[in-house]
């Protein structure tokens, strides 16, 4: 079989690794993108961004100062949006994240928000006038946007928001202002020096009385002189764990007027007179927070993916240590243990980009279905994406860490890319819903549903059938070999639904002793743990079912990894597979056992599975994953670029330690 | 009882959860730290460092340009150095780590390999002659040095490291040579720009042989130019994810001659012909190592303890949501979600330090053994700090992650300290022996251990005993009150007992398939395990016993923290206990409610037992960490001062956003 991985003068042991694969790749990578054609695409965007010079950095980011990334990072977003013709604009959640990925990495950037939160809140919030209005001016990029809810003192708490909007029908305006330092606006992508407009989230005032947080548009700087316009403070909060090349900014208002029509005004309105109208339907926000929760779970699946690739590619040619004593350093890969951090990983990253075409494609039936007023899968759906979101970026999190770690100490250096990956990716874990609120919610939808059940009243779609479902007493297991999906499924549902039951009763008790809220705090550690569980069950589900639907020459490699992810799970939870005496000890231990089989058969296709998902170069910009494995010179290459390296002595000598030196010597 | 972290100006909050706490907060410091008179000695070098301007930075770092940061931090440790009158130097673990620890912060600096390694090394590795000559230089500051072992190509299996020695008897001198590029060595602390000698550790080849690595002592640059000696290549390895104040560096010799004695000969020798004389003894040096473990694990406790303190202290003040309706926002600490995030993490940090003392106290036993030529401890104790240095530095970079998730939005700041925090502390996973190498050096002992019991030879010390006793069958367990410190041992023991022999059994069925290392690579997951089982007890006995000896108006919130330690462990790990029927489910359920209970006894004196670790916030440099906490001021102040903000309209503007505006404007 060919393999378009290998090419000449690569490090022979990536390459006898590549020799070893025992499926076709091209279909594996066209099966893990979403078909031929979009793999075709991604190689034809890629030629593109590589084609492009000015899509590139001077040199690695890593060594820029943030005004040099900042201002790297707006040169290229320009650049990249002037040329968005060389993409699908429809498919953002295939060739725009590729495209986006491909030029302007993992460090953010001046328009980050304009396109993920500025346009869509105007499509979705502002009435047809408005959005005549706005929307053409946004996305011809006269205007750059950016969405400023969160506040210094509130950000999960949006009904606590402190910026005000007061309408003053006199003059038809609303005035905005922030009465306290608290209320200054603080965390908003590239609000800081980027963005000349903003969506701002301020509690509406009128006719005396407080109608809640509402949506406004908001200019913030001069379109000639970008000077901040009179009454508005604003700029950057400082450096952060990841993503520096964001000006994600502070915003004061000092009794800032805007036209009444700067209110968003497709659900709620106030009328000239200060008559406020109310929104007719609430729930219809959901929609787009499913679609951007898809988004972020593919980018997360992402992130896991290259840090895998990077770090099986680097345990395929890192040496290091014998296992029989003067028969040659082993490949680091060949450790029971490296394989054990590694390869979960890699079946992680597959779990959650299956979990995310799933949940974009159910975004689209929900769609379709409200299209016809049926409301009926929203709750579910939006409560499945919020605790997958909530999951996925933490497993996605410490998965990374993982990987650099199994690097030793190169894993260390930014050369590896991985203090990058990570201060990206696990910032997922906080913005879109902080995740031990979202799993909180993910719970009272859990718990409604097990009220149903206990009432006979319930009417559970599929994602949540199994905890009105009888089920098994007793785990079908009898090997590891005659393990059915259908079994392992069987086994999750039992530990999720039992998990329901114990927190149900758990907060059914406690309200009888106390009010319901404080009831409902005192279980909230259990309630964290059933939303997880029912997540995990669903991950399981659809990962194995995905598998089934591969052809049928990939399924057997894809099985193994889908078996890694259900089997670590389960045995990293034993406990909870033998309460009530449903599983064995002698089950678990099969199934331990059954963790080392996977791993020892995934071992000689790891490196291709990771080829297979097309990461190239340009986009994992990392030293130890490139893909030609030459790894130590290019570390060298790589090291000395350091602006440390600029001079051979640096001034530091002459100040301080050249004289300390002499000195001492002096005194000797 | 007067407090002294009450000050007026403080917020409200923190004031009212002072005001709560139930225990003497300056005698908690006392025995925290080791004794009334080594907090009085904290105080007076915390007041010195306040007091000489020169230690302290013009900015804080996050702000800084990387060869700012190299170059302050070169500024301070030369202050700092000429000022060791103010501190024992005898007591590097108490009052050196302090000191330093207030003056440098975690970002380290050009001397910190020559305290920690190149002293050391000089001092365990010279003979009588070269200590003479080389110690008062190194002492003097009139050279600095590092240490450098690592290499491109090797860290962990040092038996490979590719720089040679050659030894020329025509003119008695070592000729080193970095033959390959991966011959490189790599990482040593300030070895890129600042040392101008170090110890290298090159393989000896005399007489046509090689011996193996050995030390050298070897000058890098001139003395009054610091300019690279010929033959020599060096530099800074580039930016990482932490120490950026340090110049890790790299260094590659073509053909470099230095005088026979250069080799550091306390244990061998070459003689002037070129006749190797082997070493005496080899396990000697193990009683360094123990030693700097009891630094490592030490500091790595006052991280996570630094950790924690900001994150209790910010979820003291942190108002966001409410738990019952309309009555108010309460503060996040009130969450039990919130409580189980922290305090765990707090008590993660009691139960190493209280190791770290142990470990230290039982190096002053064995150092004194020794001098009587008895060896007997030796093993086991470099077998537990092996093992305590894995699994204390990974919780505690799992802890200091879970603290900055905990503070939200604002965790992600550099305002908050944390990404340098754990950028400092997690690389203890890496060097110093990388984790999962050094928790099968453990399991070696531990394997050992079981096979001389199953023999019925075992004399196994203490720390070991458990493995030869025969143990309960059943949990004592009835009830979380009744449950003493004695039954929670027992329960730990009776699973570390259990897993040592499961892996040893495992590896034993291996051994007869396969070769003995084969075998053993097989079974290397499970031994793992055993290991952190092994090292999980300790630390539970240990912080109990610690809690016993506290004086007694301290022992119940002590206690009450090292129980939830030990119920933390017990319950993430339920299934180890089930097995055999060891434990019960209602047992279990019963623990896992003493976890909350736990919770709930520690949440008035949470911001009281972080106040008693007794940091300043000079050593804190956290803006949510603040002793005031008067936060949200403070994190405004501190964003101002980000260099973005220099200017009020950034290059961006002029360069690239304002023409794509302007651009757009006149097509729409
Ligand atoms: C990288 C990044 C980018 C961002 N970009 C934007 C942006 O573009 N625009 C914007 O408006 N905002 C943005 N944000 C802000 C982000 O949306 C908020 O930080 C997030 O919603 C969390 O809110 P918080 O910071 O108030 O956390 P908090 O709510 O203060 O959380 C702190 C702790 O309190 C706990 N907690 C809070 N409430 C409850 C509860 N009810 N029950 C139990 N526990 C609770 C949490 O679990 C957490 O442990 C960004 C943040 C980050 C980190
Ligand atoms: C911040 C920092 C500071 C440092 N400072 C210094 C310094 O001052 N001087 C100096 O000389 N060095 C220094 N080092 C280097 C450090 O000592 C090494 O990185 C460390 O020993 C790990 O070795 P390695 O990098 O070769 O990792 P590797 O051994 O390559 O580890 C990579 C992976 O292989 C696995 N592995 C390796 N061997 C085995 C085995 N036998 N069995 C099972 N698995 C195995 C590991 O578990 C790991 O997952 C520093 C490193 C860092 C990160």
């Amino acid at each position: 079989m060919s393999n378009r991985w290998i090419q000449p003068g690569d490090n022979v042991d990536i390459t006898n690794e590549r020799k070893k694969c025992t499926f076709d790749i091209e279909k594996m990578s066209a099966f893990i993108h979403g078909g031929e054609d979009k793999l075709q695409r991604r190689r034809e965007i890629l030629e593109y961004v590589k084609s492009n010079k000015s899509l590139g950095d001077p040199q690695p980011i890593e060594f820029m100062t943030r005004n040099e990334r900042v201002e790297n990072a707006s040169r290229k977003i320009v650049e990249m949006t002037n040329n968005t013709d060389q993409i699908d604009g429809s498919d953002f959640f295939g060739e725009g994240m590729y495209y986006q990925a491909l030029t302007m990495g993992r460090d953010l950037h001046a328009m980050s928000l304009h396109y993920v939160m500025f346009i869509p809140t105007l499509q979705g919030q502002t009435d047809d006038e408005q959005l005549d209005h706005w929307l053409s001016l946004a996305i011809a990029r006269a205007i750059v946007g950016t969405y400023a809810q969160t506040e210094l003192g509130h950000g999960t708490n949006l009904s606590k928001l402190e910026t005000t909007a007061h309408y003053d029908p006199k003059t038809e305006e609303f005035v905005l202002n922030s009465p306290t330092i608290t209320a200054a606006k603080w965390w908003p992508g590239a609000l800081g020096k980027s963005s000349n407009y903003a969506v701002v989230v301020a509690q509406l005032y009128t006719q005396g009385e407080c109608k809640g947080p509402h949506p406004f548009i908001v200019q913030l700087r001069e379109m000639d002189t970008h000077k901040p316009l009179k009454g508005i403070t604003l700029g950057d909060i400082g450096p952060k764990l990841g993503i520096n090349g964001s000006d994600n900014g502070f915003l004061l208002f000092d009794h800032v007027r805007i036209p009444r029509r700067h209110m968003l005004m497709r659900y709620s309105k106030v009328l000239p007179d200060g008559t406020y109208i109310k929104p007719q339907h609430s729930k219809l926000g959901y929609g787009t927070m499913v679609f951007v929760r898809s988004i972020m779970i593919k980018d997360q699946a992402s992130q896991l993916g290259a840090a895998s690739t990077i770090a099986i590619r680097y345990a395929s040619v890192r040496r290091q240590g014998e296992i029989i004593p003067n028969s040659g350093e082993v490949q680091i890969l060949d450790y029971q243990t490296q394989q054990y951090r590694l390869f979960p990983q890699l079946a992680r990253a597959f779990a959650f980009l299956f979990a995310a075409y799933e949940i974009r494609d159910l975004y689209m039936k929900v769609t379709e279905q409200l299209t016809h007023g049926n409301t009926e899968l929203l709750p579910e759906i939006h409560a499945l994406s919020s605790g997958l979101k909530s999951v996925v970026s933490w497993d996605t999190a410490q998965g990374i860490e993982q990987c650099r770690l199994a690097c030793g100490g190169h894993g260390y250096s930014q050369a590896s890319a991985f203090p990058e990956i990570y201060g990206y990716a696990v910032g997922g874990c906080t913005y879109e819903g902080e995740n031990i609120v979202m799993l909180q919610q993910v719970a009272r939808f859990l718990m409604k549903a097990a009220e149903e059940v206990k009432k006979g009243s319930a009417n559970l779609a599929e994602i949540c059938a199994y905890i009105g479902r009888k089920g098994e007493q007793h785990s079908r297991f009898t090997s590891v070999d005659s393990y059915r999906d259908e079994d392992i499924v069987s086994d999750l549902e039992y530990v999720a639904r039992q998990q329901v039951f114990r927190a149900y009763e758990k907060l059914r008790k406690a309200q009888q002793q106390a009010n319901s809220e404080t009831a409902w705090n005192s279980c909230s550690v259990e309630l964290c743990k059933t939303s997880r569980w029912h997540v995990r069950l669903y991950l399981v589900k659809n990962f194995l079912a995905k598998v089934s639907t591969a052809p049928s020459d990939l399924r057997a490699v894809l099985h193994d990894v889908a078996r890694l992810y259900a089997f670590d799970i389960i045995t990293s939870s034993s406990g909870n597979f033998y309460e009530n005496g449903y599983m064995r000890e002698d089950q678990m231990n099969e199934i331990r056992e059954g963790v080392y089989k996977c791993l020892h058969r995934i071992r000689p296709n790891a490196v291709s599975l990771v080829d297979s998902w097309d990461y190239d170069d340009r986009e994992l910009k990392s030293v130890l994953g490139r893909r030609d494995g030459n790894v130590y010179p290019a570390l060298l290459e790589w090291a000395k670029q350091s602006p440390l390296n600029k001079t051979e002595v640096l001034p530091t000598f002459d100040k301080y330690l050249g004289p300390m030196m002499r000195e001492a010597k002096s005194k000797l």
